[in-house]
């Protein structure tokens, strides 16, 4: 126990007796393999207990080319170094289990941990793989973007620099109607190759980008007047690209994911969060593989849909409680993708 | 101490004896006037000390026009009802007063408690107030002001609605030129009236926004052909208006207000700026003196610069120890500022 | 059309010329009844359409005795003032509206509209409603709910003041035993009526905290010693009653109930959730039933469960097609939740 | 310009025709050196320019020993691989050169952006840095810790598992005695060399933080006798040591540092953030000395004092406009730092 001690009193702080000790071991999770002697600086090194590799292969961008000039590349991501054979999904299990306090547990009780927390969306461990991507995209693609609020940006500033000549411009038959039943989407074509007056309006959509598409001679032209850049530039359309780094971490790109892949958003996004799922995925392939089987594969009940799916297991109508047609019409449709038949 | 009742074990909770009690003291700044028994719903509801009164003085919206078609409008506070007397800097008292542990204080206590926090930057007290706006403004200047990232945010869909006819467009005069010294400035005006090819170029650039407002028409002309309102919105421009409910706590509004009223920031932006804090200094009076005094008005000095204003007081060169030039010459504008002549 | 003007030339800015005029209709659905003048300083305020209520009914707050010591009080919202016959729920509806530019509906509507953004999570219209409360809860309470990251919080600082004699001490009824199929949770009770070994325990425990309890004298007689609080209270327990301002918007705040109200959450703070929840209810009546509906009696199937249903559906085996017992048994459970049978 | 295409229509999307091209250069500061064929799966992986090499040298991880039980160690950091001769400050750079759309600069001219950046608190670029370590400290350093809300967190839990044997026990020439000048702080030692009962009050101190400690072996014995990890843990004290991953941008690391390193701050917290920057510097070297110089070593200036500076350099009193006698307190420290006497 403390006694005073005989040589000046010394605030509190970094023990520098301390430091030649051997590393406490820090959790049951972590035994560093080789304890190496602190340096003079008084930090204790470790040596990794098997040999780390990059798990971008060595390779410092894997780009997927998206729309007509536009592009998403990982550019980085943490972990970058992992033990030979694993992936960052370890990162994920190594968190849960500081936690949980358990030891080290061998791959198939990894996936299992993995799969337990996107289960019962315990999300924070992943939170502790972070990954980041150059993006070209549509400003109205951009817009959308970065309504995540979570992740670090640092867009192209159109203040600093002239914009390259970049547009978005859809094919023909690429161009699509405004849809009846759902008000935000527009998921049918138009018929280009057999309707002609369907042909007419799509052409006249892509003559309007074309035209639109002029004005950037005029833009060009204005800077080099001598009009501000950040002046010139506010008569370009949405449709022009821009470019930034996001960076994320994990639980909050799964989310992002999540909105930007779904059916109702914009076609000219979910491109981008499909190319993004498919660099992701290598990274962390089991925590893909669960997020894939509970969220983006999953179905949510409400309470009334519980409750009328409970009477059709006792025999009786899966009728909804529920007077709302809106609700009832989405019942009907998962009692169809369950293979059941409504009353 | 705690006997085994001789009543059914119940779970811990919310205790129903405990609820007919008059309420705990809750801390030594809150004593509830008076005390009313609790309702049937075991929820004691107190009182105030003295009457409350409408901090927006009944009016349900505080708006001011800026630009041609923009607004902002202050639409709802938190706190809106204060003691008759006292305005939304109360509640920064009162939580910096939990922290601290005082009793309540007389007004002038108050707002040195407020210059205190401020000075000190322990902002946490400041996120207890909450304002709300409704904002209509042009979409590069959006695309600025949502990079703030601790608000809360809706926005029109132009997914699912038709835009508004409203584009900004600056009159001649209101023209800037690209500024040489900054790169992302544009502080300068064209002499549209001394100078005949200064105006040529003005009237271009209006020209120019006037042609690509000329495109909202085959906007709204492709939506009736069926084009999905979605697409057809991607060739506008980013000075049509777009407008949100925008709701964000005091501290970090105080920061969009640091960073957009910087003489840095986009003229278009930095109006905004100001009219909001013409709608929120008669909320927090004492923190927007205190916010002034401390923050807008202030000064930072670097070490570097600390180190040349003591050599200056102890009679030596007030030279920067550094070669960069711009940091010279930021050190230079300093000490200008302060009305003392560099060597 | 830009015209130089004639005057001189003036900054872009707030248009001191358009102040006089009505407001521009905001929105579709704002349609401010009456327009006053704007006042000398420029400010346009807008007379309510229909009187405004308080929501608190004219208190100043509202608060539930929890456990053995602590409380839970509402003492502010965001709307606070109200048109008379609605409640919070308008401001969700609100702005919803601002992003699908619907006009103003009934009331059913309303509940229609709050439904379909539960059961799609559209939440940012949700993040419009903020509710501030001031908590007292024992620290090892405080360290679970601190980790929700969105909240603004400000605490009772044992740094600066002295902890008041308030500790949280379970009945002998009360004390929970560990779980053996669930590391995490203790939910069972300790017998202590009917076993005499277990009562032993029981007490015990309860000994243990008292005893705990009495260092409380140890540690003022010391502060009044001279050591300073900020080391004083360093031995002091968990179970030690803390207190704070926390306030969130509603959006996040039904994350953290959802979270905390769960059966996995610890029961110290699940009554806290249920007492926040009964007092959130009646601010936003349709929000809280919808969320009920959606969240809290709601049913998530996984991918896997969602194929074994359609199994069953078509009169097959309903079985996992996954060999992880714990993934087994928790479909057994739904299975058995829905009234269906395992095969 | 777009034709109809004469095969089957396709929606818009990753285009597989572009995928065999060369990758766009995604950016003026980004050359690809060598493009590789993009291989069966779309993707183009692009090898780096130079070699990169770990940023943390090999070793996976990097701990200082802090107070008597505790450590905080770097364990992984974003860019981990960085080219050869370049530190972390490179991502920094890079990602404010697509702000700023520059092409690649030399060594001191990025060393001169950094400055920049940090001068003009532009600090999203600081974002693109990422550090994560393995902390052990008490309970009451982590409630200190956790109020910064932008990192992500794994904390050891006491629901799931026995908490090991480590309390925070200070030397008796470490107890600190109550500021009477600052409520909040303890900066003064007590005598225990040369006064007789300052020695006694620090022993008694001491004693009763042993005394609590001898709780944790009922804490055992609690928990073998079967009552709930999450409840036995409730008597445990503050001192008790947790143990978390923290992972967090570098802007927001450097804030936590500037409030943690700060004179005010509790000398326990202190000496880990202090551990941490040393764990720092070697990854940001250039991002570090430009804090340092304009942060750590600033001085800021309100607007008071401002124009007290400015009456003092044209001949006058430097007296502050201001009768609040800690404001004017203040401003006699700051003049007699900077070597100016007070009139």
């Amino acid at each position: 126990m403390a006694e005073p001690s005989t040589q000046n009193a010394s605030q509190i702080g970094i023990d520098p007796t301390r430091a030649s000790e051997a590393p406490l071991p820090p959790s049951v999770e972590m035994k560093p393999a080789q304890a190496i002697k602190p340096g003079p600086d008084g930090i204790v090194r470790t040596v990794p207990e098997s040999p780390l590799v990059d798990i971008m292969g060595g390779s410092s961008r894997h780009q997927i080319n998206v729309l007509d000039h536009g592009f998403i590349a990982l550019v980085d991501c943490m972990p970058r170094l992992v033990p030979q054979g694993q992936t960052a999904d370890a990162a994920i299990v190594q968190a849960a289990r500081v936690s949980y306090g358990q030891g080290t547990k061998k791959l198939n009780e990894d996936r299992g941990l993995i799969r337990y927390l996107l289960r019962h969306r315990h999300t924070t461990p992943l939170e502790m793989v972070e990954v980041k991507f150059h993006v070209c995209m549509p400003i109205f693609v951009a817009r959308q973007w970065i309504r995540h609020r979570t992740a670090n940006v640092n867009e192209y500033s159109a203040r600093y620099s002239i914009l390259p000549d970049r547009f978005y411009t859809p094919n023909l038959d690429q161009v699509r109607k405004q849809s009846k039943a759902n008000r935000q989407g527009g998921e049918e074509l138009f018929r280009v190759h057999d309707d002609a007056q369907e042909l007419k309006t799509a052409q006249e959509f892509v003559n309007y980008l074309d035209d639109v598409e002029g004005f950037y001679k005029r833009y060009l032209a204005l800077t080099e007047q001598g009009v501000s850049r950040e002046m010139a530039r506010i008569g370009l359309p949405v449709n022009m690209y821009t470019e930034w780094y996001w960076k994320c971490d994990l639980h909050n790109t799964l989310r992002f994911l999540a909105l930007r892949m779904d059916s109702h958003a914009q076609a000219e996004i979910r491109v981008f969060a499909e190319a993004m799922l498919r660099l992701i995925e290598p990274l962390v392939p089991a925590t893909v593989e669960a997020w894939r089987d509970y969220e983006l594969g999953g179905l949510h009940l409400s309470r009334l849909e519980v409750d009328a799916l409970t009477r059709l297991a006792a025999g009786s109508n899966p009728d909804l409680a529920c007077d709302n047609a809106r609700e009832r019409s989405e019942w009907a449709e998962k009692l169809a993708k369950l293979g059941f038949r409504p009353a």
